[in-house]
């Protein structure tokens, strides 16, 4: 007698970039199957369809598909909050791109609902899947750099997004920060009860004549005295500048960024090596699958999910309270307590 | 109209671990298919003809299909100078995994029946195809370091093959030293015409019982006065130690190894990173992939495949070298002509 | 004929650890000559006098010399103002170990006698003579980064000073990040308008019973909104951490750390490199004596001394406005306009 | 009542570029008092003696003094062993810069006659006291690295000497590699018996022309089978480029350069560092003094100093061997046994 061997049936919606790198990580996953694709421009599910050996459908199809367990929610933003509610009422698990809404009340209607509906929502901070990033919070957690004290994250874009982007995306602090937010709460093991913002248009003038900045920093502190700084650029003209450095009463443990090749020369102009990685889904492939790993182990467990709907919300609140603390100049007192929704 | 893209159908002879490797990189490549597998052991073939989606079929099937173009020979080096022959004398391309035979003699001769028939044989000495020492060597041909002057090679396996493996591998030279003799050749830029190597049992007495040596160390200078050193241990607490170093009129170019993590911790006891990457299919893993793609690229666009044959009887000729003079205490001076054949 | 070269001849006001360093490197260096030194504690003006050759005297004795050119002040800050406003007066140039005073309108009553005096005035950050830190702001004003637009600095000291020493620093603000927001200054290349600071007591207790913090984290915007981040920490266990880091519309500058030794070591536990230099004294050697360099050439040449008294003045008032900030909770504005006195 | 501070009377012979170092050494050491130096050149001796605060006098004068303890020999090499000879007979501890002499005879010779006399010889291999390869070999002797298996030593000049320098030189195995025979003896903790040697004229053709090679690189067995790799350049764009790495069944210990800052810039064009220190009075600055540190102690204390006369004729055989390796293309067997003398 052979055991048999519990597979997740997976259905994308939305097959954009982010959307084929996870449906490409479900196709090759052998405990999940890729059953049906959707987005909105056929041509783009078609070839994702076809990549990876499974059907087109459309969203409706896959929200009532009693033979998918699962959605990964891959869409524009603003349909987040409407995907997640409808698929968990159907009974299926969830695991959506950031953020759940830009609005924060929004978020918490739909983990109103999704808490009622008892299905696993998970959120996707990739970075939290970051070998590098998940070796550094679990030696941290085991103690290595003993009691923390400062945890520092920074983290700037090779270049800035097209300004019309920049104009719907919320602001930096919502559309990039927040998953600083979310990794300084992962690593600093205790809510933030207060934000102080600044930000500034430095890199394109267009970025603040739209009302954004591309630029900022951010200083946090917990109820006990823990402190966490975060600075945010839009362009680094040597790669994807992706660092966490965490300092304790033991020590320091900080992970970064991975060159393009080990090629170092040395000549009379000195000792030279190749820029970090440039592009995101590059610099996070890893992470990536790692993090789809997590949430099909999940579903198929039966636990809960990490990154979880909640961690979306409270980054999203800390997002909201950056932006304005950056408005009004003055800091910003946060309460992310466990009632939140 | 539409062009029609070009598709090799390749054979993979050997279903073991590196025919594993290259058996998903062609299901995975875009300009060929896998169309059947072999294998001594069927279950083995069975199982990688599931994961890739493809057939098994008898090693003498796949010589003998019209419709195979190119063929893959993984499976143990005694059998790969007749199924070569077979293979090209069968109108297919050829690519072997190193080496073409332990005996160079023998090397010659199927070397011959290749070059009769025409097609290409392309020889696997992966460590080309790693993306740090390709880009390194593309730096020293556009001239960055100047005018070569001495080549370093380092390999440091992580722990010895068992005593068995050992005594049928025609010894560490051969087994081992023969990728660094490629890579030294590839650095170089000049034939090496005098080998000088040392030999010592230190890691397993055993291995030393069996004949062999597991510490050795080689210079090598070409006529022009080019020095080259390679040193070769078969056990690296620390991981899979692979480092090139090239040093010359205008400056140094190096490349090495890659660290598990990006993770480095401060304590009182100093700064602390990973150990490199341990595992030998992890750490050429791109290699691979890239000397796969540079195979297929070959046979497409018909144009000569290197390594070649002759590569792979030149560092076969450098290593019986090295045994030699490793036996004898004395150097050998070797002859790496373009009319070996 | 032969030039005959000058020489200052220079009297040192207090022989303590500092005043040791300065007075060895006063007596080594081949344009000046330490005629003179003075201490409260006759033994330890004794102690230094002989070490260098030279003869002790009173703080009196030497301020009234009509022929020593020039003071070094490295006795307690509370007589500092007093001294500078003394050797002024008496046509000395000044050297004075920050701070000027710990209440900024003394600073200010102060600096006004030396502005009356015309006599040049050096404050001794000497930070800024780190060869290290000042071949990176040199490279910064030449503009390899670009246009500046946030500068990271971080200042861990290996452990605290006793609690009674806390108790009478004025504050981690103004007694250990003084130096650092001289730093900021430094690099920013424009005033910060405005401070916020966040402060606790992590390190020791006894630290937070005195009404002082021994952690902390300091955000600061300039008119162009440029960012600068400072943070501090009273211990660190791997050394004495001392970092600078610039990010530009060009790409970053940084610097930071020297290990105890070059050596690392590779085992199954992974790479392991030594602790940064753990002593001031020792991390800052170069720069102590690239200081007195300055300071004496300046005096020679008739130039204008940087760090003038001004520049540390603006450390003074940033570190008052970080602490108040750290007590009210809220950013405090600054303004280090030239009429500052 | 206080315990008398014995101090060692020197004397000087040589106040050349090394002997000013080592002058300047012994004059600031607390052990030590600087009593005379001689030179050939009149106004090298009085400007050394002026910066030193001592008296000029004549070799001979120094070696019959009664009130001189030790000599330093910083003369030219053709009179070392003379000058070894006369301060040994004449009671006095030496400390010679290496070598003692050209030919192997001769220092025999000299070696006997200090024997006979009982003082102590210290010969000047400097690297053996720089901080960072000293730490490096006790962390080796304590065990770190296990068993020694193989012992890479890599140096490399900044640019070559003159060739009328490189004709009276010995050669650059006796001249320049002669320091590396050293350390590769100082790390292996076993004597090699056999040298294979390479050696070509690639950096300046003049150099070949005088007979002699600027590019070269050994290899070395010690009994046991360990090995041990050094290479040399006469050229190194880059910096004065001095590695040295062991290793062994439980890991590797290397150590290395040290650039001129810290300074790191990130642009486009990727990391770059400074070149590394260029001159070898700075890269040895510390070894210099250390190594007096050993010599002082040493004669003070009433023990045998290291490196000894011995360890000086060691090195000398082994560069004799590898010269005439490299001249005749044949490995040569040497035995550094204890009746050596």
């Amino acid at each position: 007698m052979t055991t048999r061997r519990a597979t997740l049936k997976v259905g994308l919606l939305g097959a954009g970039r982010i959307g084929r790198i996870h449906g490409q990580n479900v196709a090759a996953h052998r405990d999940a199957d890729l059953v049906a694709v959707a987005d909105a421009m056929p041509e783009a599910a078609a070839a994702l369809a076809a990549a990876t050996g499974t059907r087109v459908a459309s969203a409706e199809a896959i929200l009532s598909d009693p033979g998918i367990d699962a959605v990964l929610i891959c869409a524009p933003t603003d349909t987040h909050a409407d995907l997640i509610e409808a698929a968990v009422s159907g009974g299926k698990a969830v695991f959506c791109e950031k953020p759940v809404d830009l609005d924060a009340e929004r978020i918490r209607r739909c983990l109103a609902v999704v808490e009622r509906s008892g299905q696993p929502l998970m959120i996707g901070f990739n970075r939290r899947f970051d070998p590098s990033f998940a070796a550094l919070e679990a030696r941290l957690r085991a103690g290595e750099a003993g009691e923390i004290e400062i945890v520092t994250v920074i983290s700037r874009d090779p270049s800035p997004p097209p300004v019309d982007y920049v104009a719907r995306s919320g602001g930096l602090f919502r559309d990039m920060m927040i998953h600083d937010f979310d990794m300084a709460r992962f690593l600093l093991a205790e809510e933030p009860i207060e934000v102080f913002a600044l930000g500034s248009a430095l890199v394109d003038p267009a970025i603040g004549a739209a009302g954004d900045v591309d630029t900022a920093a951010v200083l946090m502190k917990t109820a006990s005295g823990r402190i966490a700084q975060i600075s945010n650029s839009r362009r680094a003209t040597y790669g994807y500048d992706q660092r966490i450095e965490v300092h304790g009463s033991r020590g320091m443990l900080r992970a970064g960024n991975i060159h393009e090749t080990t090629v170092e020369s040395a000549t009379a102009a000195g000792f030279r090596a190749d820029p970090v990685q440039n592009f995101f889904l590059a610099r996070y492939a890893a992470a990536y699958r790692a993090e789809l790993d997590a949430f099909i182990a999940t579903c198929l467990g039966g636990t809960a999910p990490t990154p979880s709907g909640r961690d979306g919300l409270k980054a999203q609140i800390l997002a909201d309270a950056a932006t304005a603390s950056a408005k009004t100049g003055k800091p910003v007192a946060v309460s992310l307590t466990e009632d939140l929704t």
